[in-house]
């Protein structure tokens, strides 16, 4: 396993008191025992435990090899596995629990009584793999790279008459061009009044006059992930449209420039909000301000008014304001960003000035 | 709602005891609710109870409309959507629980003491969506349909020279071809020794000469799944390869021929294990024979030596019996198979007889 990792978990579960825990996120077990493995609905988990005697439960048909300073339980498909963590666990302690552990192992641990108590223990593994390794940070700037280039090469790509999916469809192969292994997450393309719906997902909505373009894309690369929105506008842009988007851009570079080590996450969500208030739009920032990525495009914690918790050098996440007009227009501008020692690094270098794409004929 | 599918829920409630149960699997509110909504990281729940007053959590980010026959609360990211839940449950009675519910959230609900007690309940809801009513059925044939095509359209594409990964990469289109919206799941190709290896995903590994060509693959198709799975040899077979390959072939039609209402499950398994086990490979079937499947492509439910329960009518599930040599050879060949009243129906039609794609110029 890697041992500083390892260690790092080891002693944020010291802290809160927890000497044994169970991590069942494939991405934390990735993190610190270096296999990926997405078990669907098996038992795939790794216990962790104060003294060092650390077991890692995985079913045989996982293509897993030996993994240093860990002892790997094998079972099978007609074996229970976390009956078999059940007998492990020191029975007259807490037993810390992964946020996103599936009810049905935490319950059979319950009825097996495995533990004195369960804990939701997740922040111990979660805060760890929020402040990114110089390894990590590596392959995150990468992984943005690629978004970046991949995002011009595909606006050129914008036609008439072509459909958010016939858009949205031409972007992994672009991806595997540069060395990606493909998304992050599914494209959201979204043409027009289609982007100012949340979640809106790409359709055969076709491209018009006026239209704005929403793309809010990521590529994956060596199991690590890009997340960039940015918002186009097809053959003009009404002055209308052209406010919204320099709103939401002003909001976008305020929160930027505030983050450094120490602030108030809620503080940089503050930031870019007042500035769409400001400007009268405040209803329709309906969203968080961002959320944290790695491994996953969604990783634990966000920057929300309700997140009070301060900024540490080395986490990474996502600043992505927008204004959703309904039935009109919709814009959103997102960044991945990185807290430094003294600041932020912005891991995103594709232009966000106000692009109007010009109508060629296809 | 879905009036007919809630009660067969309620129904099976009633049956074990259970007054009220949170159902958080996104698949199982779309089947009653009639929404898709993938939350990710956030709540959202569907609390059914006896008495009829439904409730439906959701964020307000959520691109849900009204739905009828149950209360929608609205949570945003600032508020917690459990502590809305917990406030709602009947305290002194027992809460059911879905199997995938997320520990954060069961945990929160124990923390705030939101019932008397909590139980898997999941099987309340897992047995009746493992028996597809006629519209899901009819989905399901066609999302099947489409693959059968799809297969024959991606073995004209083999050519000498590529990549796992370059024959998986042309996949999505031909579905996209055919109407589907894309993969059930990330397709999985593997050349020679590769077929061998559990889990393996489609690699660099370059097709040659006298290689097992293994496919399994599946598109989504109005949001049900298909899954198949075809082994083909390139240039020629080996007479070891050609009995590997004929012994998965009679142990999948020996599966198939013995299913109808009644069978326990592990029969069908056993079915298809005597043939590969007289045939001395039983060491190399190193899995289940199937799984359910429906709009998520693991569905609860397995077809393997530990279920003893018995098919009934509607049950749709994958009958994929396979041989493993290691460094050597994968064969393994999948149908998709429905429950009929009285037997069986093949949902795949793609040919299972041994082919060997001749080796063109590309």
């Amino acid at each position: 396993m890697n041992k500083e990792r390892v260690n790092r978990v080891l002693d944020e579960m010291s802290r809160l008191g927890v000497e044994q825990m169970v991590i069942t996120d494939p991405y934390s077990i990735y993190y610190m025992a270096g296999h990926l493995e997405l078990p669907w609905e098996r038992f795939w988990a790794l216990y962790l435990r104060a003294d060092g005697k650390h077991k890692l439960y995985s079913n045989r048909l996982f293509s897993l090899d030996e993994v240093e300073d860990v002892e790997i339980v094998w079972y099978s498909d007609t074996e229970d596995g976390s009956e078999m963590l059940a007998q492990e666990v020191m029975h007259d302690k807490v037993l810390g629990i992964d946020k996103g552990m599936q009810a049905k192992f935490l319950l059979r641990l319950m009825e097996l009584h495995a533990a004195a108590d369960y804990k939701n223990a997740s922040v111990c593994v979660d805060d760890v793999r929020a402040s990114k390794d110089e390894e990590e940070k590596a392959l995150m700037r990468e992984a943005s790279r690629v978004n970046d280039v991949s995002m011009e090469e595909l606006k050129t790509r914008i036609k008439p008459g072509m459909t958010e999916l016939e858009l949205a469809g031409q972007l992994e192969a672009i991806y595997k061009s540069h060395g990606a292994q493909g998304h992050s997450f599914e494209p959201l393309v979204g043409f027009g009044e289609n982007a100012a719906r949340g979640h809106h997902g790409s359709g055969d909505t076709v491209l018009k006059d006026g239209d704005c373009i929403l793309i809010d894309v990521g590529c994956k690369k060596d199991h690590y992930c890009a997340d960039m929105t940015r918002t186009f506008f097809f053959g003009e842009v009404s002055e209308a449209h052209r406010k919204v988007y320099e709103t939401v851009l002003r909001a976008q570079l305020a929160a930027e420039a505030v983050i450094k080590p120490g602030i108030p996450l809620c503080d940089i969500d503050r930031a870019a909000r007042s500035v769409i208030e400001e400007a009268g739009y405040g209803p329709y920032f309906t969203h968080r301000l961002g959320h944290f990525i790695g491994s996953e495009v969604h990783e634990a914690g966000d920057v929300s008014a309700a997140n009070q918790r301060t900024a540490k050098p080395g986490m990474i996440f996502s600043i992505e304001p927008g204004i959703y007009l309904p039935d009109d227009v919709g814009v959103r501008i997102e960044d991945l960003v990185l807290v430094t020692e003294d600041g932020v690094e912005i891991l995103n270098h594709y232009t966000k000035e106000l692009q109007v794409i010009e109508k060629q004929e296809s």
